[in-house]
């Protein structure tokens, strides 16, 4: 199962910490910015170059410390088919240093539509007999407010080709109550999602108890997340939110099972933009921060 | 208002038809497809020839009868970046034979994240002043499960270029209720959303009273079109599921008001497969699929 894999690479480099990788203009060091303005003038190519370095850099300094790396698709995608391009060889870049790939794309539609975006990031497209991988992440984030016909095409290709689902569950930004915590039978619309996710992912566990149809649940939500994982063992939880957006390692810490197991926590400002407040070199500066986050998560997580 | 521009371009047609290009392998003509495979072997490359060829013939043969195309983003993500390149040009080729453009792409994120989805599908990318559109459809589809700090970027984007979005609210697809119905205090979920976008987006309220925040009510669901329109005589609605998924002109007749207003409804392989079931060249075959729609549709309209 693909969440055994992310177990056991979480346990190598014991470090729960995924690289989230979010560029923007502002993210990225003068130094690279300049170089790419210079060869491309002031354009969208320019700043394909520039994401492909930027991302390249961080992977290549941070590969030897966390286990797992997340690209936000919305910050290629506004770069253009070419940005895809970024996108699509950041995934490679990022396998090919035996880190597991997180799509953070957040797709949902209907059930033929789903098979689609299943295939351009976890599965094949098939024509004629043969099978083309597209973008081939190892995870994706999903959106469930489609329901089950949009999560089947998705726990499908992560059965044929050993890949992982993170179903949006309760996520870390301000408004995410609006709806996840409408009240349903006298408890939040989010724990029928975690309920959904968890009967539809029964075939997906693997040997450490947990699914491969995992959950995004925000560290901003302490108590949101020591309810789910008393609620669902089973569940493997993507954990955003801490740093930059005010989630802290003792909020999340309730995410963790007694071998400290079963969360993976996001970072993407606090380490690469961390240059930005130290002014050492943006590889070396995401270096020191993952460090830092590595030590704070251990002494905060059981045992 | 870009509803207002939606609104007169369906009064001038007399259609409240929106052709949608959900391109499938196995809905290309064998004759286009032998082209491509011939020219470029069996590769995403030649079915991104086969797609490009297939959108833009069928936009030409329907520009005259049809105000509006919905472009679905999946079908094009899974051919990878030269995909999105075919996806950006069929949204030029559209707009440029004055057809208004629906990108479906159903994002929904945090709100630092749902700019980027903003400016690539909706607004621009801003560099050192320079300002770049990116996809820039007139409207796009748009998650609601993430809240309002989600859906703000995208109307902020709405506001400053004229532009639209649809809401998922009640799809068409078969599990839409596992989430959508969920009671909450008294009534279903998704008329919680409906308020939601109907809040949200008063400041964008055109000339025909209705918003450039609309919402997706699938064909699918009469009775959930109908308690819709009579609660929401400003929402404009995207209705997906005429057709092939089930749905019929008298089911979806209510979405409409007594002037014969607010709402448009997708029809994709209805149009885009008809040659399939005909035998005649396939833009004949859209076209005359097209016209036996309108006037289904007219007949079950008002006025």
């Amino acid at each position: 199962m693909s969440v055994d894999r992310l177990i056991d690479a979480i346990g190598e480099k014991k470090n729960p910490t995924v690289l989230g990788l979010d560029p923007q203009p502002e993210h990225i060091p003068p130094e690279i910015m300049k170089k790419y303005i210079a060869e491309r003038g002031r354009t969208l190519s320019a700043l394909c170059g520039a994401y492909e370095t930027y991302i390249t850099g961080l992977i290549e300094a941070l590969s030897g410390i966390v286990p797992a790396v997340k690209l936000q698709s919305a910050f290629f995608e506004t770069l253009g088919p070419e940005g895809m391009g970024v996108f699509q060889r950041g995934i490679q870049t990022a396998r090919a240093h035996n880190l597991y790939v997180i799509a953070d794309a957040k797709r949902g539609d209907i059930g033929s539509t789903s098979s689609a975006y299943s295939a351009a990031f976890l599965g094949r497209l098939e024509l004629g007999g043969t099978q083309f991988p597209v973008f081939d992440a190892d995870a994706l984030t999903v959106n469930p407010y489609l329901g089950s016909d949009n999560l089947e095409p998705f726990l499908m290709d992560c059965e044929r080709y050993q890949k992982m689902v993170f179903v949006l569950c309760k996520t870390s930004n301000p408004s995410a109550s609006e709806v996840q915590e409408q009240t349903v039978g006298g408890r939040p619309l989010y724990h029928i999602v975690a309920e959904q996710v968890s009967a539809a992912g029964k075939r997906l566990t693997g040997r450490y108890g947990y699914s491969s149809a995992g959950i995004v649940a925000g560290a901003t939500q302490p108590n949101s997340i020591r309810t789910l994982r008393e609620r669902h063992p089973e569940l493997f939880f993507l954990v955003p939110g801490y740093g930059a957006q005010g989630g802290t390692a003792a909020g999340l810490a309730a995410a963790f099972d007694k071998d400290g197991r079963g969360a993976i926590v996001n970072n993407s400002r606090g380490i690469g933009c961390a240059w930005q407040r130290s002014g050492k070199r943006y590889t070396d500066a995401a270096r020191e921060a993952a460090l830092t986050m590595r030590e704070d998560l251990r002494k905060a997580i059981n045992p």
